[in-house]
């Protein structure tokens, strides 16, 4: 993986030198250590080795059993799933894989995700940490009514909660979510390994990715902390220039849902207290037909991060023999992609416009344990930036509470 | 429909009670005036009769001759045909329909796509206004290698450009995109219309829907004419409140891609000479758990624009005897997602932040088209408040010889 910021720091923005940025790694220690005293935990999963034989023993015993697996989950116990199956299984796993892996994270999907599974060949996996999600547990009761107890996989706190109270009465097999790692950070627990495990996903690759980039996080030297630079350069941008809008844009099919699960990290970690950035998932090239116009011409108030994969498919356009479109002959789809993406951040740095760039290899799961953990991690230096809990979401409580009201008033 | 604006009005932001809104009804026939005068031909494609017949049969010459159909588009031809089919087939068509229709709308696209479908027996559309797009283009001419002209068709200018011309040496069928409809407002011609009739969509309900929207866009008066009521509010909060993002949250996964398909409206048209708004696209409920924490206690820079769906399946929970999670008994999931989306507009008002609502009975062929022409025809408004010309995207050019020029260098 390489970071290359040499765009942003081209335009010459107030505080965003490279001598300015760097300046500020004298916070990278006092930070980590501030992060380490509230006691997060999704740092340390990498390493553990317990949940993992754990995962691996259950994705082998469930081997063969089940046609589909349908997750029953939402926000944190969603998004990393769709993620690990498009990103390394392509978009299209659930129409020729095996099993399929249908993410039931909204409750008009249980009807259209009814007529095209067969429920008795289906594991139901249940996830969710507190087992008091109102849209997850609902849709549990709904599918407990009509398919038997060994359809049902759990994976929630190791000791609390209604969905633990409830495996031991019904016997359920139940994975841990560890108590010290919020929903959205949880992607390389149970809840991202046990779905990945079973779509034969290599989980040990990916944490290895992972724990390759916790040194990074690590390092005191700016040059080398991947996570810090991307935290010093959102929030600089927020906090000099009013830049808050934060567009993830990879240019791979495979990691648009990346953007997703990014977006639900961002946004929860840092939007409080009347601050935050707000993130936007973007795709190239297929935004460049649809947001660059904004991007390029519109108010300067976003940074734009590319994601590029440097390795890709030789499969190329032919000789053509058109006059405007000759200029395409013999180039591989992906050499194309990535020059339009050159073209792109060219075209934006002399708009003026913000923008950096991810440069990964390719996409498998070592890459992809290194790109969860360089933007979790970021978190925490972002966290320490803006003098917050970024591991808390106490503006989502209002909401739940006016539901509950609003259920019994109409009843 | 039902456009509900008590909240933002609630909210007692300067300029936005609904007498200073109203007070801009002055301002409807002059603007309508100016757009008229810009030419421009998307307004008139409800009563136009001809391309619906061009349209229904070719669909009916070519039932049941392709197990797939493959979209060569990207941008605007890409986007509402994804819409369409999710929006009236559901999120799973591709999985259970026929015929299947993928849109190829990402370079990288090429290799996934061609693992699962038969070349023999599907159909490729391909749609590009100009000829010149180098990614459709660049598709096509990959695949015309693979294929025999019979299992193409154009869609394309009436006259000129490379595929007109092609059409006419190759001697492939095709359709017209008329002169004076631009891309991102093209859903309802051919590019739309096909897919949808090959998906035995009704499309006579659909153009029927967008025309009884024209009667609400010509309306005098600010209480009959949506769409002027929607760009009001959208120019008054950026321009006297900053508020700048423009958040589209249906609470329907059907409509997740009406969602995109707007993101490319709003941004292309409006982003332009510095000013823009930023569309985001968000998803209710799944998103409550994801952006709701943002958009509650982050900074004060977005509308929020729910569209609310107002019949729904009666498919229920049942009788659920745990403490936590009574409430929830016998409710159906979708009388939740209404009772959630509402507890969510209450929680964004108590924390100030602006909100209105779409609502639309049901989600069929004449709500779609309704929802269409709702906002194509908002852009008319926000043009001339903003002054600009919303149907050009200049800003897309400099990428495009960008590209070009590193193509030439790097060969």
């Amino acid at each position: 993986m390489k970071l290359d910021l040499s765009s942003i720091i081209a335009l010459g923005l107030d505080g965003l030198s490279y001598d300015s940025l760097k300046s500020h790694e004298e916070k990278i220690i006092p930070s980590i250590k501030l992060f380490n005293e509230r006691g997060q935990g999704f740092t340390s999963l990498p390493k553990l080795k317990a949940p993992v034989l754990a995962v691996k023993e259950m994705a082998h015993n469930l081997k063969g059993k089940f046609k589909d697996v349908v997750i029953l989950g939402i926000g944190g116990s969603a998004l990393g799933i769709n993620c690990l199956r498009d990103s390394l299984k392509g978009p299209y796993w659930n129409i020729n894989g095996s099993p399929r892996v249908f993410v039931l994270d909204n409750l008009d999907m249980v009807d259209e995700v009814e007529k095209i599974i067969d429920l008795d060949e289906t594991l139901f996996l249940v996830i969710s940490k507190s087992g008091r999600t109102p849209e997850t547990m609902g849709e549990f009761f709904y599918f407990k009514e009509k398919v038997s107890a060994k359809n049902f996989l759990f994976i929630t706190d190791p000791t609390d909660g209604v969905l633990r109270k409830l495996s031991k009465e019904m016997r359920i097999a139940t994975l841990d979510i560890p108590k010290n790692v919020g929903g959205r950070f949880s992607v390389l627990t149970a809840v991202g390994l046990l779905p990945a495990a079973l779509m034969g996903i290599d989980i040990e690759n990916l944490l290895d990715g992972a724990d390759s980039m916790l040194a990074s996080f690590q390092s005191e030297e700016f040059d080398l902390n991947f996570p810090f630079q991307i935290a010093t350069i959102q929030y600089l941008l927020d906090w000099r220039h009013g830049i808050s809008m934060n567009v993830m844009m990879p240019y791979s099919t495979r990691l648009q849902t990346f953007a997703d699960w990014y977006s639900q990290l961002l946004a929860e970690s840092i939007g409080k207290d009347g601050k935050g950035l707000t993130p936007i998932r973007a795709l190239g090239v297929t935004d460049q037909h649809s947001q660059i116009q904004l991007y390029n011409e519109g108010p300067n108030d976003k940074l734009i991060m590319f994601i590029e994969v440097e390795e890709g498919s030789e499969t190329s356009m032919p000789s053509i023999d058109v006059p405007d479109l000759s200029y395409l002959s013999n180039v591989s789809f992906h050499r194309l992609m990535n020059l339009e993406k050159k073209a792109t951040e060219q075209a934006l740095s002399e708009y003026k416009k913000a923008n950096l760039t991810i440069k990964i290899p390719r996409i498998d799961e070592y890459e992809l344990g290194k790109l969860f953990m360089l933007f979790e991690s970021s978190i925490a230096f972002l966290g320490e930036y803006y003098s917050i809990d970024a591991f808390n979401q106490p503006g989502v409580e209002l909401g739940k509470t006016l539901t509950k009201k609003l259920l019994s008033q109409s009843k």
